[in-house]
Parts: structure tokens; sequence; C-alpha cells
């Protein structure tokens, strides 16, 4: 069993289109904001505090697999779910539901990468999950 | 062989998160401008034209299937170069990738519908790809 | 006395630029959904609904003048105060402060005009304020 | 008589929000684009150069005011025209009009200052405006 963070965003007017919906790169925005929130909720420090100490600097995404199911518009409040289904090495994979109560608006499945910064050469590069962060997600 | 149209975009500071590279959600917002452009290109008229006479009056995503392979920043110019792959009914499916010259940043695969309005109710709703189109767009 | 309503945001890692604060525009973006916020907690109908009986469809921004202070991060949440300083014919004078508890972030002087639609053209025209929308805002 | 410089932006579906015009924080981002191609096309170094040696690190925006005159819509092509009216100590106002060909939208004056990098704390401070940066642009 996984933990699930559910984060609500309130869709504001300039958040959708000409069509009076969501813009759809908006969901987007809002699963990544989902993502670290994730984690933030897990009580896992923020990025900004364990890059100083050669920790973990972020979380890039490698790959986001997105289905669109129902539309949203502005006035209404929609949860997003996030949860991490497998830890593989480097590398985790996310699933994440948008959803308007019991409606499933968007599905969406995120690969990502740990990342932290070499102390040499100040560039980012993949590590392992860290375990007390895997500990306070699982 | 299917046709394929190239967009140009210039990356903009306000396009770039705290890391210094595009916040990845603002791609989507420049495959959906390149998806608009390619029909566009290819002679097809405005959706907001064509609605008026029954006709198409936009193309919804329905999935979009996204590889992030290298990083931009703003002062670049990156080209966004679209095709259709394949037509089924009243779907179809975009390839869109990313580059940077000759360096590939984002592979896409979008799946899409054409949607008209329903002149009794002015809902939207699925419809074939009209026979004009395809002709101009393969 | 006027009324003040005040809108919560929370600053997400993409609201903010590669200097690693809020890019300015997204300001603007909260104060136009704390605009609206206004009007709804103080117990006005969304424009959705009185646009279909005549009345009022929307607010339009005709002047912003905005002063920037301090700036923001994400992980933060900071708080938008709105209240209308002044009602003028068909425009009205919002006061809004962007503030991190007791530090001022931003100060904005918004005009803006109440439009509803013409049942005849369809066009959007300037409207005196509604004598109602006054007296729950004031 | 002080140098102007003509940026162009293609209005997309996505910068248009329900009443199928732009939502107007975008014309804030275009602002804030066509003030950095200012410096660029007038030959400045980019402030990323420039930092690196100690020299200006960026123009922060301190106030903008802005009028809002016609609206937009997507498959424009708009233009920003992007002037410096006047040179004060380490603070510069900039006077910037967003036009479709003729008619004006948009009627900007914005104040910005020169930061630079402090070698020290690595915090940024205001500085004056470089001469050599001044000659380019007047």
């Amino acid at each position: 069993m996984s933990k699930t963070v559910v984060m609500d965003v309130a869709v504001r007017f300039g958040d959708c289109d000409p069509a009076g919906i969501v813009f759809f790169p908006n969901f987007l925005r809002w699963l990544d904001a989902a993502s670290l929130d994730f984690f933030l909720q897990n009580g896992v420090q923020p990025w900004r505090e364990s890059e100083k100490t050669g920790g973990v600097a972020g979380t890039p995404v490698l790959e986001i697999n997105t289905r669109f199911v129902k539309s949203a518009t502005y006035g209404e409040t929609i949860q997003i779910h996030t949860t991490i289904d497998e830890w593989r090495g480097k590398v985790f994979f996310e699933k994440q539901l948008i959803k308007r109560g019991d409606d499933l608006l968007v599905e969406a499945k995120v690969t990502r990468a740990f990342v932290s910064r070499d102390p040499a050469t100040g560039r980012l590069k993949a590590v392992e999950a860290p375990a007390d962060i895997r500990a306070r997600c699982e």
C-alpha cells in the first residue's frame, strides 16, 4: 500500500481557454505542483534545503503520459491525487489522478528521476532514491 | 509520406523556472500552438470560420504522451516539427518533435479528435475527419 | 468604510523565474482571480449566471498600476487584500495589496468597468454598477 | 531621439480567456520579453554573460502602469514597441506600446532598475546604468 496525497486546486477564469474550459497545459502545471506537495506533505525536506548538504536537488520529469477524460471550468475546485507506484533505482513512477469529487478528469503517469548537484562541477546528475525519502513516501 | 510543418519558438526568460530551464508545461503550450499551426499552414480554414457553417470547431486533446530528452533555456530558438501519423475515424494521432537544430529535446505523441457543434443543442460532439482536411494534411 | 476580502495564494515552483522569484505577470494573474473572488465572497452571483438574464457579464480591466516592493518565492503563502475604493458611474477603482503576513509585496490600483451583453448585437457594452452589487460590496 | 525596438508576437489560442481575448497578464509577459529584447537588439550582452564579470545581472521591474485600450485575439500578430524615455541614476523608464498595425492596444510605462550581484554576499543590489549600455540604447 502506498501513500496518497490530495491537493486541491481552485480553477480560475485565467486558467481557461476560449472554449471556456481549462487549457490542458495548466493541468500539467498542477500535476507538477502536486508532485512537489506529495513529498512535503510526507515530511520530506524542501529540495532547496536538501540540496545545500549534497542531497536531492529536485525531481525532473523524464516522461509524462496524460489522458484527458472530462473538462473542468472556472469556479470549480478539483483534487489532484498523487501516489508513487514504483521505485526503480534513480527513477520513480507517479500515478496522478485529477478528480472533481467522484468524477475522473485526467489520469497521468509520470516518470521522474532524483537528481543532486555534483559538488565539483555544479552539474545535476541522477542519484538513487534516498532511503529516508522512500521510507516517508511508501 | 505525410506532411511536416515546422514552427519556431523563441524561449523567453519567463518561460523558465528556478532551475533556469523551460518549465515543462510550457512545452505543452507550444505543442498545442504547433498543432493548430499545422492545419493553418496546410491551408485549412481557422476553426472559428469552419464552426460557423457546421464544420470542425476544434481538435481537443484526448491523450498526450511526452518524453523529455534535453532541456532548453531562454535566448534559444527551438523548432516544433508536427506531422499526423495516423487518421482513425474521428480521431487522429500527431507526432511532434521539439528540436534545437539537430538536438532532440522533446518527443510527443498526441491523440486528438475532431469536434463540431451540434446545431440543436450547441454541444460539441466528435465527428469524422472531413475529407478535404485529410487531403490537405496527408 | 469599505469591505475587504483576503484571498490566499500558495506560490508554486512553476510560478517563479530563473531568479528564483515570482515572475511578475503571475502577480497580475492572482490580482485578477482575487478581484473576481471579491465579488463572490460578498455574495454576488457569478457573471456567467447574471449574464444570462441581461445583467453583468464581467468586469474588464481598463487600467492597472502596480508597484513591486518585495519579491516572493515558492513554498510561501501570500495574501491578496482587495477592496473597492471608489465607484464612478460605469467604472470602479480597486485597491489591491499583496502581502506575506505583515510584509507588503505589491501594491496595485486597478480600474475596471461593468459590462453586459447587448441582446440585439451580442456585443459587450459598459453599464452602470448595479445597485444591488454596490450594496453588497460597499 | 531615443531608439525604438519592435518585437512581434503571434497571439495563440492558449493566450486567450473564456471571453476569447488575450488574458491581460499575458500582455505583461510579452512586455517583459520585449524589454529584454530591446537590450539584445541594441547589441547589449545577455545579462547571464555580463553577470559573470560583475556587471548587470538583470533589470527587475519596480513599477508598471498599463492602460488597456483594445483587445486582441488568437490568430493575430501584434507588435510591441519599446523605447527608454528617461535614465535617472540606477533607474530607467520604459515606454511600451502594444499595437496591431496602426491600432493601439495597450500603453505601458515601466520603471526598472539595473542590478548586479555583490561578489561578497551574492545578493542583488541596484547599480548605476553602465555608460556603454546607455550609449547603445539612447
